[in-house]
């Protein structure tokens, strides 16, 4: 086994802005995106997959709501699972295939179900921040605050939407099985979404939530738990920059987390987009990982390689 | 390790007849249906479990046709993959509770996401049978079938149904990563609604197709695949019967191949019914397993010591 890798990808993997979303949209864009995770496997990579779910999560909600008329609606963690399915079905379709083309044998792609678990004392219970599904108007969010006691919030003119915690991931439920897999040779992909949220109840029990966890900061403690070696985060910009968008834009290459952190104090990272990757990275270096790699799916091999992407090291 | 045994599960072990279909129904269903399995691995039994998806897709598919104004309705195979995730997810949570409350230690559970391969000359391809979603007027179906290519049949007085094909399945994609976690102890949930049914397109590229693949013959293959010693179908009933709601109906204890088939050669098994669960026994004892069982839920356990049900061996 060579260098173990998780991977972290992001909406465009799966889904590109301006498609409406359909089945085979989302099936070419994760062939695109699998191919490239294939030659990092072809050069001697030990890989592992994780991938948000927003857009489709963002989908499923719809349906939900049309539907409700005569099927119940699905709270978040089934609508999670849901997504794990149907996105895990197309990455095992497509790196199967992927790998025949490749002429990969011996390796086969699974998708595991996962939960992950969060602290139901965590702030973000009182606050919930994380905005999901559709724009609505406010009549329907007075509604729904009311029959249902959810949060929604008026987004600057836009409408209202609504918002759920966003709880720091502490632990992947199906540790154990997940490395026995990828120790097996398994490509396996895990974690979707930022896992099912769970909670451990009083008498120890699992209990899902109604919450979204960050897909970065759960896929740091997937690469934790799986003892990677390098965690890679693709987004759809080939390096971290500072001052962002303004004439002093600056890619970051080659970072240590105490530059980064030092950064990221001075506000660079915005949290609504770079802020939870660039603390994920900086979390898996801190925890003992060797390499965080921020980069695109492009540029994915050669940040391997140390040749592309913001590096961060200790 | 003891005997090891796949259960395929009815829709009555997810969703009762009568009930909505909220998630928590659904989730104390499971529950109750886990603790029996979980006797079963008290009692020294090797599980690995699979479980229909009928009520469950049909609700996904009125969310995705009341959805589809906003969102594009997704074809069966996703929706297949939905409902393995979210009832994956079911199973999960309530096998981890059930291991815990009954302090089993040292076995985890885990949904794998499954694919089932099926042969694209298969004949049901071409005459599609198997009623999916709900009912609905002659314009919508005469419009699905002009847009869509879809088929539609009237049934009866009750409206127009969606028919997909059900082809025979001829293996289970993710066989060696359900092999190899079962070896190890792991209690495996796999091939949900028969699996996400796939063809080899000519290129050896795997393709979903819009089909349902009869669970229990799915779930046939899968304790074939796994050198299962019992293969046991629960249903509603605690046995199989001859005669079935007639005065000489007859519960059947102990029989043979050749006595059931002698039975269902003479008409006594109905195709929509008993009739996949009969056959799948019989597969699974003719391919060179122990014995099969087909009986209730309430009965499994004593069923497994051969205390009760429809026992089939060679």
């Amino acid at each position: 086994m060579g260098e173990r890798v998780v991977v972290a990808l992001g909406g465009n993997a799966i889904l590109q802005p301006g498609q409406r979303g359909t089945s085979s949209e989302q099936m070419a864009n994760v062939h695109k995106t699998v191919s490239q995770i294939v030659r990092m496997i072809e050069a001697g990579y030990d890989v592992a997959l994780t991938h948000g779910n927003g857009p489709q999560v963002g989908a499923l909600l719809i349906q939900n709501e049309l539907g409700s008329s005569h099927v119940p609606a699905m709270p978040m963690d089934y609508c999670g699972a849901e997504s794990q399915g149907f996105i895990g079905y197309m990455f095992s379709q497509c790196l199967s295939n992927a790998m025949a083309e490749h002429g990969v044998s011996g390796r086969n792609p699974v998708c595991v179900v996962t939960r992950v678990e969060v602290d139901p004392e965590d702030i973000a219970f009182k606050k919930p921040t994380k905005p999901v599904g559709p724009f609505y108007t406010e009549e329907v969010a007075r509604n729904k605050m009311d029959e249902k006691g959810e949060t929604w919030i008026e987004d600057a003119g836009r409408g209202w939407r609504r918002v759920v915690p966003s709880p720091d991931p502490k632990g992947i439920v199906e540790r154990d099985v997940i490395r026995h897999l990828v120790k097996d040779g398994f490509i396996v992909v895990a974690s979707g979404g930022g896992g099912i949220p769970v909670i451990r109840d009083k008498k120890g029990n699992y209990a899902g939530v109604e919450a979204v966890i960050d897909k970065d900061l759960a896929g740091e403690k997937l690469a934790q738990e799986l003892d990677a070696d390098i965690f890679v985060i693709l987004t759809d910009v080939p390096n971290v920059a500072i001052n962002y968008n303004s004439p002093h834009q600056k890619w970051l290459e080659k970072v240590s987390v105490q530059e980064l952190e030092d950064l990221k104090a001075l506000g660079h990272f915005k949290a609504g987009s770079m802020g939870p990757k660039v603390e994920a990275a900086l979390r898996f270096v801190k925890n003992g990982g060797q390499r965080a790699i921020i980069s695109s799916l492009d540029h994915a091999l050669e940040a391997l390689s140390g040749n592309a992407g913001t590096q961060i090291t200790r």
